[in-house]
């Protein structure tokens, strides 16, 4: 066995410790990856927390954006090879028979994928622990190249916040010509500015203070709107093609939402809150609009975003920390008070 | 003017009662219509309740599936000739300007459409007053053919609940090799099975009581569900592309029906429940399901429509009875107690 050393919950809602743990003996796909960055994605923060339900295992050792390099490989392995960077995101396993596995979408996977952590691994074997940690072991087409004009600090977030709003511009065709919202500038909304921006589309945050007009305008976004009152909304009626919604909070008034998107337009949530959404069927109805979700994105699709980013130059605002101020950087995420990302150095567990 | 007769709410709330009143002389394109059927919908019930909100103007004449006679036509009219079969649905004008027009969707006209009934003309002059009476007097753009093979009694229901789910179906590809579902089967729900199965898809209907089992296959369906159990819904998950809501009742567990849709399906609402949905985003995000909305269709897909209606014979269910029953047959819908459109035989007010 491997040993990795981490920052775990031991139980649920519990502060994040130090903690030694085991990764398997690479098998012929596998790749071990020295992990040297890993995000915090709020999702790690519901997890610890058990806040999307109980069950989960513990101890857990969170992160799913993880950006490091090839130590060893399996026999089999031909994609990858030692000293390449690569990264994990948000699953590292998926049952690769199912029709939507065949499209390449494994993030819905009929048998559902495997979770970076907090999952049980297909065979029985051991329930996964994340990237807050120095070392993974990984099955080699669950496995990203990082194109060497990314830096390992900053790809790292790509991995989840990138992908989560890459696939959702990508698949409702953000593009030139497009008027494109993003919902809040936090984690997510920060790359949905920059990605959908390069993809040549008209872009502007709705945000629900003057806070982040000026970091908005330097990320990229064409314009800002401060979406409080109900005159800025009956201006930008009918205004978008797309939403693209990063707001995890349930207070929301829908149907102003709604109302600036145009006929045929589509709001699409990439954030889950906890509490079910009120929603007015009128203004969908009227305009015949659209509200969808979206989960990450695909492994072919992962690959194509980092592509993507490495030819435009796309990268997260982040803050580097180490692991041992994961608990102070949780609260801190919790009050919005990052701009826009934190990125663990994993070297320094 | 022209002298009509006609049965009307004269206030919010009150019974329906017999009321004469005036239609415009005809200007050059306008078509004078001998009305001989008006379909009930439930539409007019809310509208001369209030129920969609204060403001409609009364005395109020409902009615918006109107099936007639041409009887006089103005100097410029070259569509319609006198004693042609046409139709009216729920407009009569729009600004026929704006790009929504321009793409023959009236029904989105970003000016607003003028409703059949209850609404203003656009050149102020009057309020419109709908088809439960024995003439009206439309712009010859907003006018339908009705086919001869085509009953004008059974005719009537199809310029709104044919419309209603035809334009959907339509817009969302149902066809060849495509799983639908219809939720509730009541006067637009009967039309959507005859509609989605002569559009060559699998039709499934979804209902809360065995009751109406017998009927959905006489209508056409090719599978029945009581969509009650937890069992049933999971039994059933991602089977179908598109899901028609006609229900009208907020009280519905969201959740299951999202989950019976596949990957990148659409659960679409032509109906709006007065109080709002509770959704809960989770089942959208995680097989990047879409809710959306849509509004009748517009005129040229309304000719469309009872073209294709009359090619593949499809016709709704009626029972005819005398614009004296108007109130009762109000209770009756209330009751869901009709099977499935009532049409008032307005030969006989």
């Amino acid at each position: 066995m491997i040993q990795a050393k981490g920052m775990a919950a031991m139980a649920a809602k519990q502060a994040l410790v130090p903690y030694s743990f085991e990764r398997r003996e690479p098998k012929e796909h596998d790749v071990v990856i020295d992990i040297k960055y890993c995000g915090i994605c709020h999702s790690d923060i519901h997890m610890t927390r058990e806040e999307w339900g109980g069950g989960s295992p513990f101890p857990m050792v969170p992160g799913h954006e993880i950006a490091g390099v090839v130590r060893a490989v399996g026999s089999k392995v031909t994609k990858h090879k030692i000293g390449d960077h690569v990264g994990v995101g948000c699953l590292v396993d998926s049952c690769a028979e199912c029709a939507h596995c065949k499209q390449d979408l494994e993030q819905y996977c009929v048998e559902g994928q495997t979770g970076t952590y907090g999952a049980m691994e297909r065979d029985g074997s051991a329930v996964t622990q994340g990237g807050y940690s120095n070392v993974i072991v990984v099955k080699d087409d669950f496995v990203l190249q990082i194109p060497k004009a990314l830096p390992l600090d900053k790809a790292a977030p790509l991995l989840c916040a990138g992908i989560t709003l890459y696939s959702p511009l990508n698949h409702w065709n953000a593009g030139p010509g497009k008027k494109i919202a993003i919902m809040g500038l936090g984690g997510l909304g920060h790359m949905g500015v920059k990605i959908a921006r390069a993809m040549g589309a008209e872009v502007t945050v709705l945000s629900h203070s003057e806070n982040k007009r000026e970091d908005a305008m330097k990320l990229g976004a064409h314009h800002f709107l401060v979406a409080k009152t109900q005159d800025v909304f009956q201006q930008n009626a009918s205004k978008f093609d797309l939403i693209i919604n990063t707001v995890s909070s349930a207070d929301i008034d829908m149907t102003s939402y709604f109302n600036l998107l145009k006929l045929d337009g589509t709001m699409v949530s990439v954030g889950a809150p906890e509490k079910p959404l009120s929603i007015n069927v009128f203004p969908l109805i009227m305009m015949r609009r659209s509200y969808a979700g979206s989960a990450i994105g695909g492994i072919k699709e992962t690959q194509e975003m980092l592509n993507f980013c490495a030819k435009h130059n796309i990268t997260p605002e982040i803050e580097v920390i180490n692991p041992s101020q994961v608990n102070e950087a949780y609260e801190r995420v919790l009050k919005s008070d990052v701009r826009y990302r934190f990125v663990l150095d994993m070297g320094k567990i």
